[in-house]
C-alpha cells in the first residue's frame, strides 16, 4: 500500500518471448495457438502442476480488493451481449471480489456465487480504475489481463507494480505484453525461480 | 558438453520486453535508443556496476572456446570494408579466442592482442558454426549476438542453451530476441536473481 490507497498491480503469465496468448483464440481454445490444446495449460502449468511450490504467488494473485479485466479475458462473446455468458470460471469464480470488465456494450451487473460480481464498464480504463479503487476500499486493484488490457494501463502510466510469471516456452506470435507501450523504467523488487517458472516483480517508476 | 563436442550457447542481455538494442544505432550510439546515452550502459549495468554479484555469469560469458557474432555487433561499417575497423573492444578484445564474424564481404583474418582473432565468414551461419566448432576443439561455441544473429541460429535449430540476462527496463522498439523465430520448447535449467538483473538459463529442446 502507498499511503491510504492500495496499489494497482498487473499480474500476468507470459512466455519467454512475451506472449500471454497465441493467435487464433476461440471459445474452445481461449489461448489460441499456445503450443498445446489452446487452453493455456502449458502457460499455466506452474499453477496447476506445482501449486505447493508456487503457493505464495497464487495467493498474491487473488489478494486484491477488486479486479479489472478486458472483455476478451472475460469471454468469447463479441459485439452485443446476445448470448448468456458469465465468464470462463463457472458459477463460483475465483475472484471473490468485484470484477470490472471493460466493454463497449452496456450490461447489468452480474452477481455470482462466492462473492464475485461482474460489473461492465463502457466508459474507459480510467473510469474502470476509479470504480475498482472505490470497490477495493483501500485494498489493491488487480489488472488481470489479458495483455492488451495490461498494455493500455501501462501506456497510461496507471500501474504501480508488475508481476510477471515467465514460463519456459516461446509462442512466436499472439498477444504480446508491452506491445505499443512506451519505454518503462522499472525497479526489480523481487525475483524467484521455481521449477516451471521464474517470478519477477517490478515497481514501475514514474 | 554433450558427448565429445561442446554446446552451442547464446548468451544475451535483454530488456524485459525482449530487446537487445534500441532503434537508431550509430557508431556513437551502438545500442541506439536504449533509454540512455546509446552505449548500452543501462542494459549492461549489471556487469559494470555490480561485477562481484554477477561474477559467475560474467565468467561463463567468456568461457567458450570460440565465438560467433553478427557484423553489426562487430562494428558500424556497412557494405565493403572501406575503412579500418577491428571491433568495439580496442587492441585487446575480451574474447581471447577465435571470433567468427558473419558478413557478406570477404576480409583477411585479423589477429588482435590477447589471443583474439577475428575471422570473417561469408558463406552463412552453418559454415560459421562448423568453423567455430573446429576452432573450439571440443569446447563450447558462444553465439555472442546481436539478437538478429541469435534469432537466425535459434530458427535453424542450432542452439543448445540460451542464457538470458533480463534487466528492469523496457525499450519499446529495436532489435528483439525471438523475432521471427518459430515456437521453442525450453527447459528452465537455471534461474538466479541479482539486484539489477535476473539470469535465466534454458536448454533448447529439439
Amino acid at each position: 500500500m502507498t499511503g491510504d490507497i492500495g496499489k494497482v498491480i498487473c499480474d500476468i503469465t507470459i512466455s519467454v518471448d512475451g506472449y500471454s496468448a497465441g493467435l487464433g483464440q476461440t471459445e474452445e481454445r481461449p489461448f489460441g495457438d499456445d503450443g498445446g490444446d489452446g487452453t493455456g495449460e502449458r502457460l499455466h502449468a506452474w499453477m496447476f502442476d506445482t501449486p505447493d511450490e508456487n503457493r505464495a504467488e497464487v495467493e498474491r494473485l487473488g489478494a486484491a480488493g477488486a479486479f479489472i479485466m478486458g472483455r476478451n479475458m472475460f469471454g468469447p462473446v463479441r459485439g452485443a451481449w446476445d448470448r448468456r455468458w458469465n465468464g470462463w470460471w463457472g458459477d463460483s469464480p475465483p475472484f471473490h471480489a468485484p470484477v470490472f470488465v471493460l466493454t463497449h456494450h452496456a450490461r447489468e451487473p452480474q452477481p455470482m456465487d462466492g462473492g464475485t460480481t461482474f460489473f461492465f464498464v463502457t466508459d474507459g480504463i480510467e473510469s474502470a480504475l476509479a470504480q475498482a479503487r472505490a470497490a477495493a476500499d483501500g485494498g489493491d486493484v488487480g489488472i488481470q489481463g489479458g495483455a492488451t488490457t495490461v498494455n493500455q494501463y501501462l501506456a497510461a502510466g496507471l500501474v504501480d507494480e508488475l508481476r510477471l510469471h515467465i514460463v519456459p516456452l516461446t509462442l512466436g506470435a499472439g498477444t504480446r505484453l508491452f506491445e505499443g507501450v512506451p519505454p518503462l523504467n522499472l525497479e526489480q523488487v523481487g525475483s524467484r525461480a521455481a521449477s516451471l517458472v521464474t517470478h519477477l516483480t517490478y515497481r514501475v517508476r514514474s
